[in-house]
């Protein structure tokens, strides 16, 4: 509680504005992410003396001067249970990239209707591991979500473009016109990942854990493909499930 | 609500024990996986009407019936934002396995400090997957996170030994003796981990996000290797890491 000592001492931080034209990100590699990232533009940043010593000169390089705040206004900021490690940005959001601005030598994950934002930050982070050049979503997050999305994501969603689309049977037939080759992950295919006739850029598309592909969505694929899975259960996270297709087709030059 | 017109209608199902010899575990897999574990004690099935259709013969065939409660009744008996899907049981914990007492030809998966019960659920889903031999933890989670690990472990508690020790090093020494080539994974190790010079069994050890292994584990480590990730991101989810290293490692006889 040292940190209280300094600037907020004894004063509550003002709220921040959550309005739809700025948004929470909080944890360490996802604040200094947000810091690196000259796209984005950072309208406040609060943090401990600790977490604020931590990012040590990324505020001043990025032209901004941390609050100093206790944890505990930060427990308040934050959702409840945010594992926020001491540091929160209030930022613009990022520009929501379109389908056709995206690179088209890397592979795209399209999501259908997985929404759990834990799970979509870690497909995030995963797909800026392998230097995906987008992930492809139907779903909205509510602010809350988004927070915790970012939090998961680790920093990705200022490096992966976050593409979102009102219909993913049309967005699949987009990517085709531009030389993608579909690839669904369905825990049904006859035809293992290993053994998918498929070049870069590759469009691998993930369903919900439980519901898998929809039909429209199977049938708009080129093929079909399933993760082997030798042991009693038949199938994974799906955070997990996507970092397997990543890596299972990351050399298909 | 028309769950509410059937056994316990109106009435508020009696508190179910925590005492430290039954334990909850809810979720449609989690629950079905436990049903059909014949080494699995269960207390009490409290399920919705609907869940309880989906269940089928299961509760008969496992000897218990169905108590039917109303959906908010399970919001009230498991944790708050518990994804209980409408069912929930009570069950006498597993016995706790030993580690000599795990098959010594499949992969064993070490976690070193990894505690996050989301994260180690979903390693031991994957584990389940790969048919790994155990997980291996010195981790104690409160009964709540062990609820939660084990519905992110999707039924996987009821397949893979999860082995408690006190003191990893001593672990892997153990392992070591029973013909284990003990790996390492370590972001600033000099080898891919394709080019392990490891065959099975293989004990794969696996250090906390951000942390990694701690000095000791390392250097009790046969080999060290890293997962090459292309992507301006260099880590992944630690669940996530597990799921790719348990897949580049499979096929390792």
């Amino acid at each position: 509680m040292t940190d209280r000592s300094t600037s907020h001492a004894g004063r509550r931080p003002p709220a921040l504005g959550r309005n739809g034209n700025s948004e929470l990100l909080y944890g360490m590699h996802t604040v200094e992410a947000a810091l690196r990232n000259p796209k984005r533009r950072i309208l406040r940043l609060l943090a401990t003396g600790n977490a604020a010593r931590r990012l040590g000169p990324l505020p001043a390089a990025a032209g901004i001067e941390a609050e100093i705040v206790a944890p505990r206004d930060l427990d308040r900021l934050a959702d409840p249970g945010a594992v926020h490690q001491g540091v929160l940005v209030e930022a613009r959001p990022l520009e929501d990239p379109r389908l056709d601005q995206i690179e088209r030598r890397a592979t795209v994950v399209l999501l259908d209707q997985v929404t759990d934002p834990h799970n979509v930050g870690a497909i995030m982070r995963s797909a800026a591991g392998f230097a995906a050049a987008a992930v492809v979503t139907t779903a909205r997050h509510s602010p809350q979500a988004s927070a915790v999305l970012a939090k998961a994501a680790s920093g990705a969603v200022e490096w992966v473009p976050f593409v979102k689309v009102t219909n993913l049977a049309r967005a699949i037939d987009e990517l085709k016109g531009y030389g993608f080759t579909i690839v669904g992950l369905d825990s049904e295919a006859a035809l293992p990942i290993e053994q998918a006739q498929a070049r870069q850029p590759v469009a691998l598309v993930l369903g919900a854990e439980g519901k898998g592909l929809r039909r429209l969505t199977r049938e708009s694929c080129d093929c079909l493909v399933r993760l082997d899975l030798p042991g009693p259960i038949k199938s994974l996270n799906v955070s997990n499930a996507a970092a397997l297709a990543l890596y299972a087709l990351r050399d298909r030059a």
